[in-house]
């Protein structure tokens, strides 16, 4: 159950409603995020739910059986939107692109891919500070330098970073040089960063993970969420399967059916869903029309020259494609559906 | 290596074609199909291939390393267009719908259908007389009556019949009845059966296996293919994976994979797909937007009540704006790729 | 709900029992098998089942919730003993051994490997006669010549034949020459020939369907027993996952699970579970350790010759070794469990 | 390649061979583990590896071709034993019990268990202080109190302690009270909590991803390894695959394989493998005797009432059929391989 307070309750009425629920025989978990307060009350609720509502300092209760809760769609109908400021938003009904390389290699390389975007009108870029590579022979990128150089090139042309985020010593390293943490499909379920990140006010996009269930992605969403942060984007990225023509299996299932389970906004990365550069485009396209809120995707002025996923990005020619494609694809979806 | 053989190749040509195969240590497959002759010669090829070139009879020689051979789109660049008379196709570029119910039920099911799909401007109708179930206890389809049945009211509205052929016996009984035959899932790899099917002059769709790799559904196409049958279409219907969301995951990855590597037609069945009604159309949409050259799926006047498959199933309705948003998302992905 | 019938029931009390069953609600299926007969009767069940065990004619009734209902072991909790005459048996508590090639080469190779397995004491020998390839390019075994020599090799020598069939024209021509019909991973679902290996007198091996659920195996295994052939034999060999280190991987938790879900005895395939020589021992012995019922295992005199299967072959040495193995492993879990 | 120092290499002789090594085109890695010091350079390698070899300081050389190096048994045939001090080692040969609760819960159960186990000689005992847990609503462990009442009990009774860490910051503060550090299934691809591991003195236990490959394993306990600690275990224990009638699918085919790829020690976890409580120690025993070095498991004085894993976790009636099971299968092991 969940239990929307007022935003000005006051302590008196905080105690006496937790005494309430006490009584009830629920565990309470108290939730302040930025935008509101909530308790989520586990346990048998074999009563009538009106009674909680009617307590003072109580806006509104729900019911949700889902194992999340907060993340549902079933007490918040409403689609989040994650605005990025600046008229920058990821939301239900658009699509947001968020391209830049895999790694951050040198400054040349982020003027030319953010010059480009801009041209473009595309808003967000990625690109990797702290790689987690399989291998600790890999290169692991530039570090917190990389990402402040980043972030010192892209924002005075008015493009928000995103970045990903691999412990918890480096959120607060990050933050002032990011606009979205990411995370990636290897922590999707490495709940104590899951943990920090929902006591950060920014934005965090979490990927699926690599086998991960649909289920087991809105539970990391709900951590983030219960810790306190509400600003949470789902991203599909393939998963693993038998198949081995390809790097991963884009599940576009996943995109109506977690549009349908929660309220978050959802984007698809088909760079490491196919991992196959001339077949990333086709994808997008089709996430758009399956309903992805946005594209995560891997663009390089030299993809042959790129320091990780070279065999997957786009050059700049193929990322207009992809970019036009999207948005024509959007506004078809708009009129269809 | 395949050699395509002249139409005209006399038999002395032949038995001297052989005889310098043989010599040159390669095993020779001969087929003959409706459109043409060609020799499958496989072993070690370490010679100049345009010494076979040359050799009276000869039209083409190509190599191919892939282990399917005819249905390779490395010899064969032109796609091959599946003709079905009366101005209805299946081939790359177009977008053919194949609807109607899981399995045949009644006339009146059928004839309701027929029409709907007449009025709507589409031209294969899809529906099961002999219907592979897990249970031995469940309804196993109307058999062959039900296939006359079927055939004797949509083709007088110009609307042609794909149905499901469980084994070889069926093959023979069924002919009048069908234009395309449709083999299941579960015998993708039932190489007995898809060696008599390319015995025989009609088309064949062919659906990858639940777990099929692609390679494999290219090698049970080549069955067909070696067999004197080069009336192939590939379907994509989902695969098994650890996610239990959704019935199968739909893998439209496969599309512009298998299109690269066949010069096969590829269609996408999205019922099987995800196995969730409301979920079927978007799926469809971006299957067609990955490339799909046409879409199999159920619909039912009251899908409620259909006798199998009834949560994935279409009302007439929604199968309206199925086949509205198809013919529009072919629109944009022709102007767009 | 299954209920058993008296030996010697009347023609009339079947058809009072059938009114009975049939005013209840129930839809019927009449089983008529090598050693008893049944009505499989599905349907809502809220009544009290004694009403029809107090029919005439009903020897016992039983409540099955299973999707699958006469292999389920909650109706017959003792297990079925598959008994191949001569003191050879397939069952719970023993480790019958099935070894020998994948494929029939020559009559040279069956005696020898023959031959082998008597000097060990081995009573049942495997081969493929009928083989099942993914390419029509590759070798596909001796046919039914193949088989009759086989048949006529071994025998003498007191050893059982099992052997694959792969199409329903088969099932009559291999009838004088196998013991046991052996159903590949390919064929789990292939639901008309399990159907006509209901109506034949010998027992038949099903193996799991190459990611085939628990559950379907035992569905198929339903068909036969439904079709009238309660001599059944269950086969884990290894499933279709991510993991490309080896062929297939090897679920051994399968063994207990089955065994707890079903009367039928369940053996194991090392060989294809694994699909590495060297490794394919300490697997049989795991098996064995873990309740397998047999092991069914590929062996040849000179492995790197085997026109199949080469790779996952052990020879007449590691045969030994495997033999021995299981017996000392299979006292033990005599001893411990 | 893999180039081992010599103990008392000097400064000199170092910086002489960095400077060959650079000429040759090679990438170093330098590593100083607890045991030995060690280049590992990569590069394209067409030389002959004796110019190194014949280095000042150089001890021997190896080229190693697999994607993981020091882990490799290419380079390193001997096993690695893990000396626990005390007479208590896990290694190849052996079979080392490690059991204990999912969660610590409090003293009494730690006291329970502890002194059961020392009464049937088990000297490793397992038990959570921090958990993972897909809810953040689920009890997450006592946390470092926990650990140390855990490590107060049970190191008096001569008994070896096995924790999860989560995170980096809990290296240090668990570092007194553990003995074997695990890295969880959701961790194995942490590289920075990996990373850390790799510069503390004490063994690390690295479970399988939940949809790891085995080479994933190898390269995260790469990780430990190259940055400085060579006492690192493996544990197969389960993985995710469609099948849903056990929680997972124990990949017993990992044991020997692992085995022959690395020379680390690998231990097998049945109760997360496949999550059944009466099939745990069937499974346990089947372990044994593919070949693992160690069985992982989760006892509980009455599973009934245990926090977390109930379903999976033997009583300690079980757990001695468990522990005598694996002695004599052990034994078994050892005489016929």
């Amino acid at each position: 159950m969940i239990v929307q307070l007022e935003q000005h309750i006051t302590d008196e009425q905080l105690t006496s409603l937790r005494n309430k629920l006490t009584e009830l025989g629920l565990k309470i978990t108290e939730v302040k995020t930025q935008k509101a307060r909530y308790f989520v009350a586990l346990g048998r609720q074999e009563f009538d739910i009106r009674l909680v509502g009617k307590q003072p300092g109580v806006r509104d209760v729900h019911r949700v059986t889902d194992a999340y809760k907060l993340v549902s769609r079933k007490w918040k109908v409403h689609p989040t939107v994650i605005d990025l400021g600046d008229d920058v938003r990821v939301e239900e009904g658009g699509c947001a692109l968020m391209l830049g390389p895999c790694s951050l290699e040198n400054e040349v390389q982020v003027r030319h891919t953010a010059e480009f975007l801009a041209s473009k009108g595309v808003k967000i870029m990625r690109g990797g500070a702290f790689k987690p590579r399989s291998s600790p022979y890999s290169f692991r990128g530039l570090g917190i330098e990389g990402l402040k150089m980043f972030s010192s090139v892209v924002r005075p042309l008015g493009i928000k970073v995103i970045s990903e985020v691999l412990e918890i010593s480096q959120i607060r390293e990050m933050y002032d040089y990011v606009d979205i943490y990411q995370v990636g499909t290897r922590n999707t379920q490495n709940f104590n960063l899951l943990h920090e990140l929902g006591r950060v006010d920014k934005p965090v996009l979490i990927k699926r993970g690599m086998s991960g269930t649909l289920e087991e992605l809105l539970q990391s969403a709900e951590y983030v969420f219960a810790n306190g942060n509400e600003k949470i984007i789902l991203c599909e990225r393939g998963i693993r399967t038998y198949e081995k023509a390809y790097r991963n299996t884009l599940d576009l299932n996943a995109v109506p059916v977690l549009k349908e389970k929660s309220h978050l906004p959802v984007v698809v990365d088909p760079s490491h869903g196919i991992g196959i550069r001339r077949h990333v485009t086709p994808l997008a396209l089709a996430a758009v029309m399956a309903g992805a809120d946005g594209i995560l995707a891997e663009i390089h002025e030299a993809p042959e020259c790129a320091l990780s996923d070279a065999d997957q990005t786009l050059n700049f020619d193929e990322a207009t494609s992809l970019i036009e494609g999207c948005v024509r694809t959007l506004q078809l979806r708009q009129e269809l559906l």
